[in-house]
């Protein structure tokens, strides 16, 4: 029989709330005969505040027992800027080698997008989760002085570039229209962007069905509010990937429905799914936040456990219920959780 | 009797054909008792193919001895990425001190905008110029193998920063609205990014008129598209400077219309006015560039020099022009630039 053994991090703010609901779709997707075990952990402004605390060698050891790993959100202004992002996020995706941060952007009928018009918006950005300026390389000298000097070191290596853009490649293959973007600024950063321009010219010659295209990031964020369609699946760097898929959230329904996967592909340490939005302290435990991303989230665990059929499902639910969605009232949080549910069990 | 000596870097590809227009209406606007002296310069891809050389020392002598510099745009396709990009454009910046990049952004009546409903965008972006990523720092180990590793370093100074930060305090305290963001990403990039956010805090408590606020950079790609009304002046890093103006650009009426400049406020070097649009090599020499954004640099420009009525008689003439374009019959780049000049003239 079937089991999945999952680890839970609700985390700080709206993350508690939606992760709730997150649980309950999958609990109502899973077919009778698949057992699923959650365990809860205290990870966040909260534990942080108690013991000092942000992810220990035993957290990451106790966690590395589960099949993946659900995330709600971990941030609060009560913590100083950095602090659990980076001992807590970034050392998560770090220790676990989430090297594929995958992020979908789809405009479902009837969601809102700020952008005019009927924009046609669907695609997925493969950003690199382990390298580039994220790393933590750099340092200050003299620091609070007039002569401070703080550097922030890009680190980028062939293995970690490959494999994130093999990844990628084979994704652009399986999708329809077989189109891949790389995303970079390889004018400016000719280090790096020379390294990532190679190495995918080099792959590219063994995907000769995938159309390949090159864009600097500045120039990206102009097609993706003029010409979203432009895009199928996008390549980039761990930093270019993080405002990317914000803005591409943004016109494509808003985090509220932004989902993201940090993806082991090997499969050696979980990966870990979470929605793209923080933890937004401001409208914390009213009901208030959607739900959906998180769902939407789980909808990405599954299809990475080989649960396919039922992540499908809980796409689907979410089309029918945003389709709709205009339609009906305002719905709290564990109402939008509920439809979802009755939805994806129906 | 007063005169401004200016050199003129037309460029590469639809450079020629806008800083024509910019010239032109330069001329119409300038009152008579002002001498008006040009010298054309030959950079680009041209020169670079004929000579191997970017931009030689003597080059930068010659460049100094003037009052100010026009540029159309520099890249072709034909260039190596990043040759011309170090060897000219940054080259230029960095030799000239060229710390505050000015990048303008308003929504004028009658221009397009890719967003829906009727949005509110009057802000000006003042992005740092000299420091960042930009500085070239960073390498390669054993290139095109296995084993390679490429580096990029940003480097950030307390003077670098602070320069900027007050420039940008200077700007907004200006405005109506008296309001500065600082865009970073002090969450991940915590070196730079507490270097920033210390400054910019000190800095402040100069300015108690001032509102401040600060937003991680994918958040600002977020509001630029979903309530671009928040922003006044915005002051950020050379490379998210570099993406959020393209996006701001976008936004706003695209870069057909947005202008920039690359200030050395101190005046020791000549500061430099360019559009923020490339050189299109895919329309040049058909006369279908928009020289708006050529004609707005060169009303940044005229400001720089103390010619503040003239500069306004520039931006008014381009707001009557665009207002009335919706209703005029698509106009050549010397029709728009003719008509422009008509305007700042009468
Ligand atoms: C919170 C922060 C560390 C994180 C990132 O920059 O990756 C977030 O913005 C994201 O995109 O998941
Ligand atoms: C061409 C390139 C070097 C330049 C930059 O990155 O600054 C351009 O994108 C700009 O914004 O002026």
């Amino acid at each position: 029989s079937r089991s999945i053994d999952l680890a839970v991090i609700p985390g700080d703010g709206i993350g508690q709330e939606v992760v709730a609901e997150g649980l309950k779709v999958l609990t109502a997707v899973l077919p009778q005969d698949v057992k699923l075990e959650t365990k809860e952990y205290d990870f966040g402004a909260r534990r942080y505040h108690a013991t000092g605390e942000t992810l220990t060698d035993a957290d990451l050891e106790a966690l590395k027992a589960h099949d993946a790993i659900l995330l709600g959100a971990i941030g609060d202004p009560s913590v100083p800027s950095g602090v659990l992002e980076r001992g807590f996020l970034l050392k998560l995706r770090f220790a676990f080698d989430h090297h594929v941060n995958l992020r979908p952007s789809k405009l479902l009928p009837g969601v809102a997008t700020p952008l005019a018009g009927d924009p046609k918006i669907d695609f997925v950005v493969v950003r690199e989760g382990t390298e580039g300026p994220y790393t933590g390389n750099g340092g200050t000298i003299r620091k609070g002085t007039e002569h401070e000097v703080a550097t922030e070191v890009s680190v980028n290596t062939a293995f970690g570039v490959e494999r994130v853009v093999r990844d990628a490649f084979a994704r652009a293959q399986a999708r329809p229209r077989k189109k891949l973007t790389l995303v970079h600024k390889n004018n400016v950063l000719t280090f790096a962007g020379h390294l990532w321009t190679n190495i995918f010219n080099k792959v590219a010659e063994e995907y000769p069905e995938v159309t390949t295209e090159y864009i600097h990031v500045d120039a990206a964020t102009i097609y993706l509010v003029t010409q979203p369609e432009r895009f199928d699946v996008i390549v980039t760097d761990n930093l270019f990937g993080d405002i990317i898929t914000d803005l591409a959230a943004a016109v494509s329904g808003g985090i509220g429905v932004a989902a993201s996967g940090n993806i082991n592909p090997s499969r050696e340490f979980p990966s870990m799914f979470e929605p793209v939005h923080g933890s937004a302290p401001d409208i914390a435990g009213q009901g208030k936040a959607d739900p959906t991303a998180t769902v939407l989230s789980v909808a990405l665990l599954l299809r990475h456990l080989g649960y396919d059929a039922e992540a499908t499902r809980i796409e689907d639910a979410v089309s029918a219920d945003l389709a709709e969605r205009g339609g009906l009232p305002a719905r709290s949080t564990s109402e939008i959780g509920d439809a979802l549910a009755v939805r994806v069990a129906g």
